[in-house]
């Protein structure tokens, strides 16, 4: 497709202090727009200058959640190259959600054209400090101008990037967990494989409980049983126990996550088996209490993987490993990281040069 | 509180063909909006022309469904006054909501005159004829412009009024629902009885299907058991069954409905009783069966009574009252409607003249 640009004429200094990032905080120059309605299927791509969207008041997007984003990263490489990371398993996740939400479905081949042209055009927004990366943000919402609820007949696709700081800075310090049993992020038959808004919206009061109490995140059970083990926070999770390493099977309300998929198939590659099975919290306190779960970590694109140092559960404490990032987990991190920033042959064809 | 009035210097001509109106299509000159962050709180309230938002790419709204709802009426009465119906408990809900998708709290009698103002100066677009109001829709929503997720610190709540046609054009004809076995839309534990984004997006793909298939909506179980009845689209819904008037009890994945409550005190001030209980789709089917299913209807603002003439489960077509409208539905719908309209004596306080 033939992606129209329009250079932003007013460039911002680019930040040079990359310890002060954060996450999501600063923008880059330009986005990707494209446009759908059930008239003419999406048209209009186009690379414009970053500004506020205009949104009419009764857009759907306000009031029925219509909503669905990705998150990915490109990384500077200590050649000045940048890569990004699997991002075609970003695009089949984004059309997976947007068949649950009703949205509109996306060319893939069009969709991958948009990411490299708009990352090649930001490619100096990319940081080169260790750990640091450029996050590309990929969201689509329905965008009717009426108060109806049904399928909608207009769609916005926007893709933005923000340069992001490392996620360790101080090193991968192990963080506190506590488990969650009254809130609910997502069941089974609902959305919880989709990466839309509302599974966050539903995540967001136990997350802030969990903070007040000092832990970092919450370890989300499943809806109907409230037994077994789903997700930490907005990441996967998985567990060592015992020499197997064992984490939560995608039964429909857990985010289908690329991080978890990546380290499924790199452990394969080392011939380590990765359990995907049903795991309850009752096994997960028995080997937390005899001392059989040797490691535990959340892994997502943010972080890539986060080392669990403590767990509670009722009101219990358990610590894990010592509260030290384990072999398996640093090695799983060396890995990946490696292979991300271009330090670590890629053996699979994950990457994707810009 | 002081209400910044900004007066629209090019209104519309107001809709002369009421038959024409739909519903939240078309929208009046002004709206309200009501600011808050952190430090300030709620700030800067204000009436002014009705326009498109102007929203940061990454605001929290557009991708972690930071976004709640309400839905109520104002109504032109034979004397030309307009009233609303029981704006209290929408007021009510809209902090419950608030609640569970950590969004600020509203003080309720600031939100009562905005409301009363608002709904004052724009009281010319409430259509008079027979069955049309002025449908108002507040609506909050999280408006942090970064990626990061957590509670917000910045949101902005508004007020849009959008005049609406009858309902029921052609008389109360009896809708036909299919029995939802596959998707869910809410989850004890999560936000079903918030009226927030996520619960709408869940239920797009299911409703769409149904209406393929020729029917209005869906008749929603619960996301457990996926055995007890709980809305029917997005209304509540009512069931007589020998004699017993029936409605789902609010475990917490259904919404509070204010028309629901509204059927169970009038019925109650008639001496009859509403029994608030699960109820499970074998229970039905079986009454369906043995004909004891006398009348079943949805209720909500939008339609008020909604009679359901058939029911489909599992490809089994159950025909409820010969598809006619049962007796108690219609004084149903007569009573509330005539108490909505200034058509029937208000005993029990529900209005408010504006």
């Amino acid at each position: 497709m033939d992606i129209k640009v329009t250079l932003n004429p007013n460039p911002k200094a680019k930040p040079t202090d990359t310890s002060a990032l954060g996450f999501g905080q600063i923008f880059t120059d330009h986005m990707f727009r494209w446009t759908w309605n059930s008239e003419e299927g999406w048209h209009n791509p186009r690379i414009v200058p970053f500004e506020n969207l205009s949104i009419h008041p009764a857009s759907t997007v306000l009031h029925y959640g219509s909503e669905i984003f990705e998150g990915l990263k490109a990384y500077r490489r200590a050649d000045g190259k940048v890569q990004m990371f699997r991002p075609i398993e970003n695009i089949r996740r984004m059309n997976n959600s947007a068949e649950r939400l009703c949205l509109p479905q996306m060319p893939e081949e069009d969709l991958m054209q948009a990411l490299v042209e708009f990352v090649r055009l930001e490619q100096d927004w990319t940081p080169s400090d260790k750990g640091t990366s450029l996050y590309l943000r990929p969201f689509m919402f329905g965008n009717d101008e009426s108060l109806g609820v049904h399928a909608v007949h207009n769609a916005e696709f926007i893709i933005i990037a923000s340069p992001v700081g490392s996620y360790y800075k101080e090193g991968l310090n192990p963080v506190k967990i506590m488990i969650e049993d009254q809130d609910v992020r997502a069941v089974r038959g609902g959305t919880g494989y989709a990466k839309c808004g509302g599974n966050y919206a539903a995540s967001n009061r136990a997350g802030e409980r969990a903070e007040q109490q000092g832990y970092s995140q919450v370890l989300w059970l499943d809806g109907v049983e409230r037994k077994y083990i789903e997700e930490v926070g907005a990441m996967n999770v998985m567990f060592k126990i015992n020499g197997e390493i064992v984490t939560p099977k995608l039964t429909g309300s857990i985010l289908p996550g690329i991080t978890r998929k990546s380290c499924i198939e790199f452990l394969k590659s080392e011939g380590i088996e990765v359990s995907e099975r049903l795991l309850s919290v009752e096994e997960l306190a028995q080997a937390m209490t005899d001392g059989t779960l040797e490691e535990a970590w959340g892994c997502g694109t943010a972080a890539v993987i986060s080392p669990i140092g403590e767990l509670c559960y009722k009101d219990h404490k358990y610590i894990i490993n010592n509260n030290e990032i384990g072999e398996l987990s640093q090695h799983l991190y060396d890995s990946i990281t490696g292979i991300q920033w271009g330090e670590v042959e890629d053996k699979f064809g994950w990457i994707v040069e810009v």
